[in-house]
């Protein structure tokens, strides 16, 4: 199956809902356990991001607090948030899409997985589907400015 | 009002619920919108730290997703992923208790307020009660020491 796929069909569904399209997935044993997308304006959540739910998801499912054999799957280089509780979850390995410049904590900004206070490295794949998913971004943000 | 008593209050009571005793209180307009405590494992949750449940109830309180004029009260400096957070929250002051050299991210660690990727700066008091503070999860560290 296609994770990334999936994690790019849930960020569709988040653009469906005017939200800033960015999806995830969190795999484990070959299955999908947690399908999530970026809830931070329906929910006036500010850390509602497609990661915390679907970190939050998962640990619901396997009834644990460490996702030590899960992988994410998402759309968007996570920002330090979600950085940190991608650490907190001790997930084994992280692929993203489009890489984030401005709020990005992985590949920029803090760098959070290269600190040496940071005490868990998940394995790191940046630049799946990279196309697609900052495509997708790209149109969001463009309908946004040309609306106000 | 001592709103890090406050805090402390809520920490006391993560103790009594054999969790890392920290506790969160947020403030707006002189009065507490929010009370919390590490919950991470009472709820198998490892993003339930004192701080993110606090915004998420302020922010349902207040109904809206940016506590522009508020102001959190929390017994340990802030992680990695509460400080982005934080940021996404819009937090207007940060008063915490003890410092963290391992995990916080204020003082040590990402630094992540001084990083020129961090769009938000509110401002930031630390070491307020700090030796009550510090003295509360020196002895829960202490207790589980013996206890294994």
């Amino acid at each position: 199956m296609d994770y990334m796929q999936e994690a790019l069909d849930q960020a569709y569904l988040a653009q469906q809902h005017d939200e800033v399209p960015v999806g995830a997935v969190i795999v484990h044993n070959h299955t999908i356990i947690a399908r999530s997308y970026n809830l931070v304006e329906t929910t006036a959540n500010p850390l509602a991001h497609a990661e915390i739910l679907a970190i939050e998801q998962a640990c619901v499912k396997l009834k644990t607090s460490r996702l030590l054999d899960c992988d994410l799957y998402i759309t968007l280089e996570p920002c330090t948030m979600c950085a940190g509780a991608i650490a907190h979850a001790r997930l084994r390995r992280i692929y993203f899409g489009a890489f984030d410049p401005k709020s990005g904590a992985i590949d920029h900004g803090v760098r959070f997985f290269n600190q040496p206070t940071c005490m868990h490295h998940p394995e790191i794949y940046g630049g799946l589907r990279e196309q697609e998913c900052q495509h997708l971004l790209q149109s969001f943000f463009m309908s946004k400015r040309c609306k106000f």
